[in-house]
């Protein structure tokens, strides 16, 4: 960036010269020109270091997917782990395309209505104030983050092709009208809404970064599906009485635990968007939004480290061993609930919401058990449930200080009920969570029952049996054995079936 | 960083002294002072946001070299998995010491002749400005990712020591010398050359990335190595026949494919080298390299998204099932192809390119299968390939805006043809395809027909049926079974001999 | 942020109006106040850089607690990963809360004695100058990694409560108070010391990223754990030979090289804590931390190469086959190494760094194996070996421009041995390895030894035989054989018992 320069001598001549009036007017001109241009410059840097902090923001986003990835591989039977990884990836890919040509446009298409965006499909008039390409990314990866929870519910067990529409229905629709509805400032629940909007319940809702935007989104999704799949062939006896059908891979879970909680430092401190904002005088080196987003990251850390020890204790007293699957859920549990308030409650706070988040956890499961709902990766329970109490949580806990700082310019906005709000903040947040559920429930909902419908949503019982992977995807994930493969002449059994474009011609 | 305070009545003494002239002189000094303190401060925050954005790009660059590593090791049979991760750890551990030492001074060397660079040897002089440790660091990472090509097209076949001189050899010489032509400022084909010199056809070769300058490169290298390789044992029958010899795990490919996605978003937007630029009048919020940036993550994404889908459905026609290795190289085939020409075309010409990148990848696997060429990681055809696509898909659709912004200074330069840029860009493309390809098939090919002429490059037949990892490497990489070993009175069969420095002595 | 606009008009009014002293009164106001305001809109945009600088680092840093989970797990026997696993979650979990609620203030806690912290409990009064979320974010992510280092000796044969004891003490107490001595303002041995206070040996320790603060402490801490509970059963056989007992994936002990490498990018050069900072005059590209940022990550690198390369072919000689695993550690020992000195040496000092450190490493696991110290991870060798060296590297080869920039404001003060600057650096170099190795010996020997005695400490040889993870955590970590399990009703021999929620009830 070329610097300004000053000349002294061109500005003293000015202060000088014989005419005093039009001389002063160029002085006074020739000053403000550089003050000008010094200004100019430091927004341009702001802008610059605001998109650094956000494009990293979204790779780390993005990183999650590689989180999801391993978690769900290793949270299947070995069976089926190219299919779940398979689904993971085209979220992804298929997930860019959908949101770039219109899941984009709806969810943040602006102006607009409060229900939905038009504008903006295929990025067109990006970039534009407000809205460059890093932000579009950003949003891409949250959006194929929902699409995710959504496909280890209804893991093991589904039709491809079932897979393919579901995932861009959600991508594409259903989660970019919610994200519309509460983050958009056009959205009617957003409580960053345009100043000359009214608020809901004078207050709007305080989802930062997502606990029912993404994860309740993509839990509700999931119940509805494992719901109308039914559970795993051998999940429930015929007496009715729960078995565990073990992932194949603690290795795999750990390491995409590890990748989430490392993704989630995107997420969440990055849904501030923007780093560069002072919140007090100018100047201060600790009153500004570079504070807030270290403390999001902070309550986020905390609350995943509170349910993971919660969780640890808890399935102790319960089972009498020490569970790494339930700690790395209890873990991811708290990250989902804190997700809603991470912006705006104290770290204290934070740990009582994995605390809670961990029970939650665990209170879902127990009753996904005996209602013989079978979710493989527990995701509408996790996502669904812990999402929801952290709803809940931001309603009762968000702080004046921070919810001013973060959602700046409504003197005397509600926050935080046991923080002395008032209740109308959670009255939005109880809005918000009926309203997702009966959304997704009636959008989701309504495309998993017509698949089931028109016998594309799930496998056969002979298909189940064998796993997706002989049968869909060609082979099996694994070759650990080289007798048993790897030398071409023998293509049976544990050996991937005409895989890669080597096959015999 | 100290702040520059003002002093008013010191000023307004100045402004308001006796003797008036000298007064309006020190009065502007003053002012000027002041001003120049507040630009170069803005200088020095450029300075270091621009380094904090290459820094962290540079990392995610090298984060990918852990991702080549595990898609190798997914792609490999599991004899020979050890193998194939050592030379990606080494392909970063030697390529540092020779890229410190020769391949840095040969790429950036400044001033220099058009055809290889003679400064900066074990970075003495550096820093020196545009050429601090930060860019030192960014193209290491990128010099080490041509070499983790190479090894992939040779794989489960070639001698430990071959590997050794043939990754030296292309990190420490072939490669600098290519990035020099067309990245260096002396470079006889670069596109940002120095402002008195002319440019290749008016134009220069604008790839960006490395389309060309990294994955041509090392998928020839890796072509001619296969090539002169021969197929390993087994690969096609006596009657020429292709079997499918396959990777060992699924998980370790798609874990590093996803590693490789999010490093991708290092590599090509991270090759701006510096976010702080405005292109516009500055203060425009969205004429700037961090909008551009933006983009060039945004095109990176669509052509993996768009390549990844039109395999999978491509492969779904050809072979009947949904092949998760398959959706896997086509989305890194695209990632190849845009790496050129991401700074400068559109969203939507992003996925034309990823979707031709499907199709020259599916072809080239067809023609090496027809001619009995094996490379394991289908590094030549996905590398060299799409690298080549991405070449000319550059000289296509590069859009006149884009270019002059990221070549700024040369007003009226060639840009792509079909959009109305002429021929010329094109042109220089051809001639770097061609270019590039007769430099590396002369030195790297030479290199390997040598090795070969020596009986340094590939193995025994009886060491290739037993895997590289027993005989070269001390063992097996996984011992599952604990009874096969473990306990240290059996060291036979599938357990590592005398691993560690643990052995019996 | 929100632009200073500066008005002409107004300006020239007050250039030109009656009464010039007044007059010049109010005009040197508006300009001072103009001029002002960008000065501390500079501040502002300096404290987001840094921070963003500061978290991104962090989060590589927390980054590396996947990478020790993935090579603890590969470097284990298959019996035993969940359990090494499940320790490394707890290390990051438990260390969050135990770092929030005293490890901090113990610290960093500000002001204080020079032994111990005592502010900032449970995070009280933070913000505050200096203190921010993201440095207690940055520096538990150093905690946790201590604690991951230890855990590794100790793998395979420790009572899962006896971890939980040792961890939560070392992460909140034993280490918080290292680091205080030798990082925090206050400390009696710190470099950067209150410019009031005398620095020892009129040099203070300059341990800039931590081999002792960091390493050392992990190492010397798992060495007391490893000798008091001994070898594991079949390490060394009735005669005393040693026999490896090998790591059950190669894989993952190179997927977590390799994080740790990318982590370590985190830990060294964000070190730093700041980027914007300039050395020299402002406004000089060069000349500031920017450059010193990407010569630490410089250097880290070449002291990782070239201790990779020394003990690749080292170990060749010795064994006659090319190690991964050896390799691996070999890297990772050049990283701890270089931890030290890494901001205040050139580059070609830390290529000596890593080539004595990979002789170091391999000298100590010759002496560990000549005394019976069975470490499954090397990690007392490694870390605390290495990371001596480390120590004594610095104070050979620090150079007197580096330090002076580093540790600014004591003109004259001690450097390098080697480099001319005395031997007073040297000296403080060596009381800190006495230090550290009387504080934690005295600490966490005794923790040990008193574990030991309650019998808390090993496992039975029974539970040692049939592993930790199904004796202790539910089952194996693989299930890779699906006619062992899965389907629910064989919950036998290889299948986890009654993981996850899913237990029959």
């Amino acid at each position: 960036m070329a610097r300004q320069t000053c000349s002294a001598p061109a500005l003293a001549a000015l202060l000088t010269a014989g005419d005093r009036t039009g001389n002063a007017t160029a002085a006074a001109e020739y000053i403000c020109s550089k003050l000008e241009a010094a200004a100019l410059t430091s927004v341009d840097i702001t802008t610059a270091v605001d998109t650094t902090y956000l494009l990293f923001s979204a790779y780390m986003v993005f990183a999650m997917q590689l989180g999801f990835a391993m978690l769900c591989a290793g949270s299947v039977r070995a069976k089926n782990t190219m299919n779940i990884m398979l689904t993971n990836v085209l979220d992804a890919a298929a997930g860019g395309l959908f949101y770039y040509l219109f899941g984009f446009a709806f969810a943040f298409g602006c102006p607009s209505n409060g229900f939905i965006g038009r504008y903006f499909f295929a990025l067109k008039s990006i970039p534009s104030p407000g809205f460059d390409y890093s932000y579009f990314l950003f949003q891409w990866a949250f959006a194929i983050a929902a699409a995710g929870i959504t496909s280890g519910s209804i893991a093991e067990r589904t039709q491809f092709v079932a897979y393919l529409i579901y995932s861009s229905f959600l991508t594409g629709f259903v989660y970019p009208v919610v994200s519309h509805w509460f983050w958009s400032p056009d959205g009617w629940g957003a409580a960053n809404r345009d100043p000359s909007a009214s608020l809901l319940f004078g207050s709007g809702v305080i989802d930062f970064a997502g606990s029912g935007v993404v994860h309740m989104v993509g839990g509700i999704a999931g119940f509805w599906g494992a719901l109308i799949e039914g559970p795993r062939i051998g999940r429930f006896d015929h007496n009715g009485r729960p078995f565990a059908l073990r992932g194949h891979s603690a290795t795999l879970v750990v390491l995409g635990s590890f990748m989430l909680w490392f993704g989630w430092y995107g997420f969440n401190p990055g849904s501030f968007i923007t780093i560069v904002k002072s919140y007090g005088p100018i100047g201060s080196p600790i009153h500004g939004q570079w504070s807030a987003v270290g403390r999001a990251a902070v309550t986020t850390t905390l609350a995943g480290c509170s349910a993971a020890l919660t969780t640890l204790f808890g399935k102790r007293l319960q089972t009498g061993h020490w569970n790494v699957f339930d700690v790395c859920n209890g873990l991811l549990g708290g990250f989902a609930a804190i997700t809603a308030g991470c912006a705006v409650v104290d770290p204290w706070a934070a740990i009582i919401c994995g605390f809670v988040a961990a029970w939650v956890l665990i209170g879902c499961n127990k009753l996904a058990e005996r209602f013989h709902y079978d979710d493989p990766l527990e995701a509408a329970q996790l996502h669904g449930g812990c999402g929801a109490w952290g709803v809940l949580f931001a309603a009762l806990f968000a702080k004046e200080e921070f919810v001013n700082e973060a959602y700046p310019g409504r003197p005397g906005r509600p926050h935080g009920l046991l923080m002395g709000g008032g209740g109308r903040l959670l009255a939005a947040h109880v809005i918000q969570i009926l309203v997702i559920c009966g959304w997704v429930s009636a959008t989701m909902g309504t495309l998993f029952y017509g698949l089931r419908k028109m016998d594309l949503l799930r496998i056969s019982a002979e298909d189940e049996l064998a796993g997706l992977d002989v049968t869909r995807h060609g082979g099996s994930a694994y070759v650990y054995d080289e007798s048993s493969g790897g030398n071409g002449g023998d293509d049976g059994g544990f050996i991937m079936k005409g895989s890669k474009s080597t096959n015999r011609v």
